[in-house]
């Protein structure tokens, strides 16, 4: 009798999923039931094959809901992250194990003593990032613990970016991933890190001002800039003597200086509305954050007001995206800056039918070993082969089905809300990524500690 | 038998407003009541008023709040804002008339229709700003409006500022009233405005670079930052054809760029807490805020993130606060940098025993009226007479008390929940200010129109 998985939600996200649940549903006897509110959208491929059930599902028909979970043997939501929580009440009341590669939420973590009391996991994080940053930084933690290692100083970085095949404008940057998230990114709160010992904050309008650089062999240069949340990790992964804890966020090396325009006029504001933004020209948007003159130019109100020179790179990034245009429109009624911004960048930054995207990862650990100090740096690029199957989909998709067929074959021993951290996970997963090409490349370095000659400012 | 009016809450702002209604008491039968947490705060010539009763209250105390209220014939709530509703729902049930000089809060204004029910008023809004600037806009707008005029436009700005002979530091500035809501100015969203027709957004982190001159005779420069809320009082000052409507904060000129240092280092934070803030370093905070170096100092790394020459004024003012001392300590424990900055500030800003305040308030109307524009300024300066006395506490506490008089006197006709928008308040009481050297100097200009000349940036 096949096992049943389902998948609720099928988005672009989920295609290297779906391809390697169908792969692999022969030789493990797997029925693979896609649940989406617009299944149609599913590749003809994927309708028709012999081991896939598709079937529209609105995700707020309860009902509906719990009956298919009940039929199936294990879950998977690929849902936007605040869906997840309903459907995991679904999944403990019919005491079936589910997996996310989402952050955990206050509300899914108030589900643990539940979970475990019904004897299930529910694995979140098991997508890119979050996901496979965990489980190849806790390798190589677990790695150099065990070898009597003390972690002194590790850092963390993330990108989806373009292929260098596709990088083809100013900003050698196209949206691979929700733009909203981009648009928002860094908001929210002062970004918070440790550096040799010493808390660090950076404010958002700074943020981008705060980058370092990185060197990736055969690929260049790249920058990062903070993210929020760089000690939320420290107790989950044993670092709470570590003198450094950074993460942060990959781009091109530029990007950062030139999103700054962005964040200083105030066009990633998500808290207010524009009145009458419908209709509205780029010009006339990018008007309203600058002071009112009765003779300036909104070009030359702009360079002006953030000293930036004609001849400056950063002016041609702003032309490209065609900002002091008097007849594109903005199409959104009442949208807030941040929407606005969204819209305008969409119309230059989407992936064309030819484009590839990529993703990098990049991490540091330094860890005194035997009296010495030493560098570990380890790294990984993914490279996508069309706007459909993109790197991010593989990276986001595979260890979310890997983890699911572990835990659906009895091989995961633990028990309520899950991240991979642990060795049972981790290890198996990186071993089948590294068979689908996505691997780490581990650098010897001398120790150098936090290195203040790659910061920017 | 003499009327009874309960004043609410009686600290230093209260001091005008106290001994306004101990003049008037004995010529219009008077007894003033006074109810504060420590009342033996208040001065001896009040507590031995024959006029006077001052009691303890401690504002938690629902019966012995109601009873309070229940015994007078008009109630002065000077209790910080988040309090005034409790006792506003007390005089709603012992149906007697409330005076505040604060903002109308969302709970308040739901209040009104009982309030009208009841046959009451509630007069809020009824201090400096807001307040008499309420008044003494409206007296011009509606004088212009009667002669047939049309509004073009409408500035406005006020500042709480030291005294020229007290103008003892390099910010040109000390506290002279709530040092929180001086650190936290600006914060919680996007200043918005309309100039010559034209919305307007600036967001927190440029709020201080996008400043305005001002002349004022006799007194020299000074420079205004814009409000949050220029465009709230549209409908109730009649403004809705008005191309040019902006509020502002009046400073002395340099104060607001200075004042961007904290803004861009993010000092003025009030969201997140410092662990161990307590007996950390003035120098240790300041390096919160930078990046690490393990060679530069804090001094050189804030110069070259912020771009501030050594001999530029800037450094000068963060020098005479001592931000860089290792010896001086922080006192409060996981405190918000905001609550920090406001410690470091306090430590330098507080009013000496012979410092003297001065208040700045500032319009500008423009309108057209028989096929011509024409603009008229009107301002007001008051200086204060000493740390206990102060312009504050005067402009704040003589409009309450001569607008709650005039209610107590039956001479207001307007109820429910108000401000002082009508003429049957703001002329009697802008009479009554000017006999208190409270007085607003016109003088017609030629009509400029919004004028970019002054804009700084």
């Amino acid at each position: 009798m096949p096992r049943t998985i389902l998948l609720v939600g099928a988005g672009k996200s989920a295609s290297y999923l779906i391809h390697y649940l169908l792969e692999e549903s022969m030789a493990q006897d797997l029925v693979l039931r896609i649940a989406d509110k617009e299944p149609d959208n599913l590749p003809e491929a994927v309708l028709r094959h012999d081991r896939s059930e598709v079937f529209q599902l609105d995700i707020a028909d309860a009902p509906a809901r719990r009956e298919a979970v009940s039929q199936a043997d294990i879950v998977i939501s690929m849902l936007p992250p605040s869906l997840h929580l309903e459907l995991a009440k679904d999944c403990l009341e019919c005491e079936r194990n589910l997996v996310t590669a989402s952050y955990v939420s206050e509300g899914m973590r108030a589900l643990d003593a539940e979970v475990r009391a019904k004897d299930l996991i529910f694995l979140n994080e098991m997508g890119l990032d979050p996901g496979i940053d965990h489980m190849s930084a806790m390798q190589v933690i677990d790695r150099i613990k065990s070898k009597g290692g003390e972690l002194l100083l590790f850092e963390s970085f993330t990108g989806g970016l373009v292929a260098p095949q596709s990088d083809t404008n100013l900003w050698n940057y196209k949206f691979t991933w929700n733009p909203r998230n981009v648009v928002l990114a860094g908001q929210g709160g002062a970004a918070k890190f440790i550096q040799e010992g010493t808390y660090k904050y950076i404010p958002y309008h700074k943020l981008f001002r705060r980058t370092e650089f990185l060197e990736i062999e055969g690929y260049g240069t790249f920058e990062v800039y903070a993210n929020r949340d760089s000690l939320s990790y420290r107790e989950a992964y044993g670092l709470q003597d570590a003198l450094t804890l950074y993460r942060g966020t990959i781009r091109r090396v530029g990007y950062s200086r030139a999103w700054n325009i962005f964040v200083q006029l105030g066009m990633t504001d998500d808290s207010y509305q524009i009145a009458n933004s419908q209709g509205m020209s780029y010009r006339d948007f990018t008007n309203l954050f600058l002071p009112y003159s009765p003779t300036d130019s909104v070009e030359l109100k702009l360079r002006h007001y953030l000293k930036i020179d004609q001849d400056d790179i950063l002016w041609g990034k702003l032309m490209e995206l065609q900002l002091f245009d008097g007849d594109l429109k903005i199409t959104q009624a009442n949208a807030s800056p941040a929407r606005i911004l969204q819209e305008i960048l969409e119309s230059s930054w989407t992936l064309g039918p030819e484009d590839q995207d990529m993703i990098v990862m990049y991490h540091k650990f330094g860890y005194s070993l035997g009296g010495k100090k030493h560098q570990m740096d380890a790294h990984m690029v993914v490279l996508g082969e069309n706007p459909s199957l993109t790197a991010m989909a593989k990276t986001v998709g595979l260890p979310v089905a890997m983890g699911t067929l572990r835990i659906l074959n009895g091989e995961v021993s633990a028990r309520g809300v899950q991240i991979p951290i642990s060795a049972e996970i981790y290890n198996p997963v990186i071993e089948g990524l590294a068979k689908n090409g996505i691997v780490f490349r581990e650098v010897e370095k001398p120790y150098l500690g936090y290195n203040p000659d790659s910061v920017a400012s």
